[in-house]
């Protein structure tokens, strides 16, 4: 028996996809496979990285073994440095050895990063074939809606990529067991963060089920997963190729995004960084008129996740604010941010003061109420 | 006044883009684009090689400069050896130090290579941006229909791509005029090739304005170049992805590409290559109990556009045919040829005797009839 299990429809027209969350579900891989239709003569590929295959590499082989396919295993190191060219460039050198195919299928077997490389791997291998992800840590319930798959240029992070949809998302819980707890804290970050955006009942069940959350009781976790993703969904539907709602989903990061590079990619988690990043944004909320209980309870929430909601003494002010000025989402100089108008409603402002920000950023700083 | 003038539209629904073909139309560059509504605010990147920069790149960016466009020129060398992921790279360091945003537009201008490579550099940066094709040889009225865009691996060639359609292709007959002879020839086979598959009447119009086309007279070569585009375009239209049908434009490929990969990239042109290869294909066809006239009529056509129609010495049979072999087109060991029925229409075989095939190769020796 699975235990949570669930099953969202990413609904994208013809481009649509299940995602299945549930316990026990990589021994099902094979037969999902079968179920779909996927040719046993084309030889599948799985991507993973160092710390995730041996953990579960084997158990997704077995399964789609077991179901008559031929399986080759392409393993990168762990961390951000793989997404880069260069190793798309081992990749596909692995998969024309393998005698990968145009009806080949392409896993990604571990986080974001497996996520974002192998998915465009599948994007521009033979100028596409299909893609499978099987997400093993929270913070990738995020990236496996959407389709946005990138590698990252020296000069700038997901610069060149793809909009690729899986085939089918599998969330099998029990790969979440080996997460570190500061991992989990992060992951669900982005989990609260999409019930800040879009549904408040939502945050109020996060709230209240903080503890089983962070325990990873596999009904809470299903269920929290299910509703992050539908929320995800929902406004992908709506704006696949990011021309505007999309924008929504970045609530908390032009902040974070900042805080992120200026205290070195990787020290501050990314989950951690939005945490700040939308307390940051809930107080310019305040700014705008809206109540200040947004604040105060976005703040609650994260501390009750154990999230960090103060900026580091070792990110400056003025560095903080240099770095978002480099960012993307910056048009014609003026600031942009999606603003909470409530819990579960945003909205996007593009005439916020750059004094406004600065201000904000200086008093979250640790000892500031 | 633009000699030749014609319009045609590559309908894709949503992704549908005009071919514009005629004299002068560089100097319209701008003004395309204003009709267009693209942004002034964001830059343009041009992409052109070290052989046509000297010759078009400046007048281009005249065009869009005097539109009020900001521009900037990367320079790729001249040649094959340009479509990597090496060169990819140095692109997106541009186009980053040059400020292109999501609203950019990379222009393609020069043959396949450029095309191809600029091509994909639209279809990843930032996940796709807007592309323009300026296509500066005959040839490249092939790949300036259907979006399909890659760089090679040292491994395999278009082995990392896309399908990214332009926003329209840009076709300005002036410079095809410092296109050498030989040139001129190789990509005239492709355009009798598009009427071998489809239409007898544009085969007999290519075989009686032979010499205007050579010659590179604008109203004839305008008429060509649009009649080739246009079955292209009704192929493409009816299979984007490439399932099934665009499958008959690789008449004379498959001996093709195996003679180009035998006599070495360069040796022998693509076009001089698929001349040999259609050749091949239409005995072939006598083989199966179609007419011997279709072999007669297509060496006849070759020979009169001054292409090669037999195989050189230095291709030996057997290297040929272990080419072959190895050639993405082939699934499951057996051989797979387009093959004609008639002038002007072909069918997809995938029942061809490897021992015919050889018996073919021997035979399109020179000195044989």
């Amino acid at each position: 028996m699975s235990g949570g299990a669930r099953e969202l429809t990413v609904d994208l027209g013809e481009r649509s996809y299940p995602i299945y969350i549930g316990t026990g579900l990589l021994a099902e891989l094979g037969r999902k496979f079968t179920d779909r239709g996927f040719s046993v003569k084309s030889p599948v590929m799985l991507v993973t990285d160092s710390a995730v295959e041996g953990l579960y590499a084997s158990k997704a082989e077995e399964s789609l073994r077991a179901s008559g396919y031929t399986v080759t295993r392409a393993v990168v190191p762990s961390g951000e440095a793989s997404k880069s060219l260069e190793r798309l460039d081992v990749l596909v050198e692995e998969a024309l050895k393998a005698g990968l195919d145009r009806k080949s299928v392409v896993i990604a077997l571990g986080g974001g990063v497996v996520g974002d490389l192998a998915g465009f791997l599948a994007a521009s291998f033979m100028r596409g074939v299909k893609f499978v992800q099987i997400p093993t840590t929270i913070l990738a319930h995020d990236s496996s809606v959407g389709g946005k798959v990138a590698v990252n240029h020296r000069l700038a992070k997901n610069i060149i990529g793809a909009f690729h949809q899986p085939e089918f998302v599998l969330y099998d819980l029990d790969t979440l067991a080996s997460l570190p707890l500061r991992e989990v804290r992060a992951g669900l970050s982005e989990v609260v963060k999409h019930g800040l955006i879009w549904e408040e009942a939502f945050v109020d069940w996060c709230e209240e089920n903080a503890e089983q959350l962070l325990s990873l009781a596999p009904d809470a976790l299903g269920y929290a997963l299910y509703e992050g993703c539908k929320v995800k969904s929902i406004v992908v539907s709506r704006d696949e190729k990011e021309n505007d709602l999309r924008a929504i989903l970045n609530l908390g990061h032009t902040i974070g995004h900042a805080l992120e590079a200026v205290a070195g990619y990787g020290e501050l988690l990314h989950g951690e960084a939005i945490a700040i990043g939308m307390v940051g944004s809930a107080r310019l909320a305040a700014r705008f008129g809206y109540s200040p209980d947004i604040a105060e309870r976005t703040e609650r929430i994260f501390r009750k996740f154990g999230l960090p909601v103060r900026i580091p003494d070792s990110c400056a002010t003025e560095n903080v604010m240099s770095a978002m000025l480099h960012d993307k989402k910056f048009t014609e100089g003026k600031m942009v941010f999606v603003v909470p108008t409530a819990i579960g409603s945003v909205e996007i402002r593009s005439d916020v003061s750059s004094e406004w920000v600065k201000e904000i950023v200086d008093g979250l700083r640790e000892g500031k109420s």
